[in-house]
């Protein structure tokens, strides 16, 4: 998905909300401001928002001194998940449909978005989210290429819904399973640790993409990423990061599943904000 | 009221909305919004939020080459308000506090931002809105000063609104009633033209500020403005562009009369966002 006029200023507004929740210093919040228009400017060089993202989001690392953050509300997003993973996998068996309330539960980890629910209103939260249908759902075409997929791989997004999509890994009944995270920390975004420390390893093999952004820059990948994004049966994109970096790729077995959070992505869906979608390629 | 940091992002999404608004050329959207870009860069330069805003909504003059791109948006705002005039007439005419219930109309009337509504929507949304009491409401104090009160200025803010406003005047047995609007067009600020035209002449004598920004600026105001200005014994502020122009002027006369939109104003006022004020100076 290209970058739109549109992200500039959301970008920008991110930005000021990022920096504010890693230093009250106003110094600092006005220099990663000033710098962040610096790079609005040159919106033309950046062809999908994750790229221009990693721009701006490293200048936080830059003034801080400090290259993860986000390090804390991370851990934290994780913990808050992992104490409610007894409660989803109460829920998930008392439903007909496994596989449809699995994909929904993970899709449900996307709110964890900058880990800024305790877990009372986590809770709260997704009580009342579980209840809501997915708007786009491709699930017969995913059955249906799931009956015969041997290797399967979620691209990971943040922090802490990485314990929801345990949940999904654990349903999906294939011989090889994939969990893909950022290379080094950006924003919220899931990296190796991450992925260990929500104990994804129980149930599928992490690897990193390769990727220092926060989406898919096949010019960064690694090798052993590609191969196993190029032989996966099946892969499943998490958020809207890596939905913006791969909507425009050819291939039919990319399925996308996130919740709508932006006016721009619920525009090329073609679905509303805040809605949840499970979406095939093509 | 100082510019603050939120302000930046804001203005840029405003600016691309009001773009969209007025022109389909992308061409001229990317002209606008990165000349809006080099003008948030210099953010410093620019005391208050409508200083900044005079400048960036300045561009869509420029570059649509056109004095009053928002000529339409302000008559349609016009036209729906004086169709809804008997309504708002009728309903006032039911109340025992008409002053209270007359302060909130013209409060209601700040909805009228943009001309976004239909007549049919407005309707709706202004039977839902009259329901709604003022969050804060200095009316004690303003009923004391108008028992005393010869001289009332009304700063008024959006076309549309003006309608909603001369209902208030109508209210106020003042012996001299001034309404004052923006010397050029600023965005959908009422001019002479707009405030004749919603017969604010019938009930007030219509000025003119002498500023060509959305609020107030001393440096370009008027002689005969800052007389009036001066010698009144009330003053009432509308809208979000006149309280962060005002707000830090040391004067006890002026009633700040607005719908709060936007959370740095609602941080400052200590009311949140969607709320009505009517609140007194100091």
């Amino acid at each position: 998905m290209k970058l739109q006029l549109d992200c500039l200023p959301c970008f920008l507004r991110q930005i000021l909300e990022a920096t504010r929740k890693v230093t009250n210093s106003i110094e600092i919040q006005e220099k990663i401001i000033e710098d962040a228009i610096e790079i609005i400017k040159n919106y033309k060089k950046y062809k999908t928002p994750p790229e221009l993202a990693r721009e701006i989001h490293g200048l936080v690392k830059l003034y801080t001194n400090n290259p993860d953050p986000y390090k804390d509300i991370k851990k934290q997003s994780i913990k808050t998940a992992k104490n409610l993973y007894n409660f989803l996998k109460g829920f998930l068996n008392q439903q007909k449909d496994k596989l449809y309330w699995a994909l929904k539960i993970s899709a449900i980890g996307n709110v964890l978005d900058y880990g800024v629910y305790s877990q009372v209103e986590l809770e709260k939260n997704i009580e009342k989210e579980l209840k809501k249908d997915f708007a786009l759902c491709d699930l017969k075409d995913f059955k249906k290429l799931l009956e015969k997929a041997k290797k399967i791989l979620i691209i990971g997004d943040n922090a802490g819904e990485t314990v929801f999509d345990k949940i999904l890994l654990e349903e999906l009944k294939v011989n090889e399973k994939f969990y893909a995270v950022k290379e080094t920390p950006i924003i919220n975004d899931a990296t190796l640790e991450d992925a260990y420390d929500s104990g994804l390893h129980e149930c599928s093999r992490i690897i990193s993409t390769g990727c220092s952004l926060p989406g898919i820059d096949f010019k960064e990948c690694s090798q052993e990423f590609l191969e196993i994004f190029n032989k996966a049966d099946i892969i499943i994109s998490k958020g809207q990061g890596n939905y913006e970096s791969l909507s425009e790729i050819k291939k039919d077995n990319i399925f996308f599943l996130l919740k709508i959070k932006c006016p721009v992505i619920a525009q090329h869906i073609g679905i509303d904000t805040n809605n949840y979608v499970f979406k095939k390629q093509g």
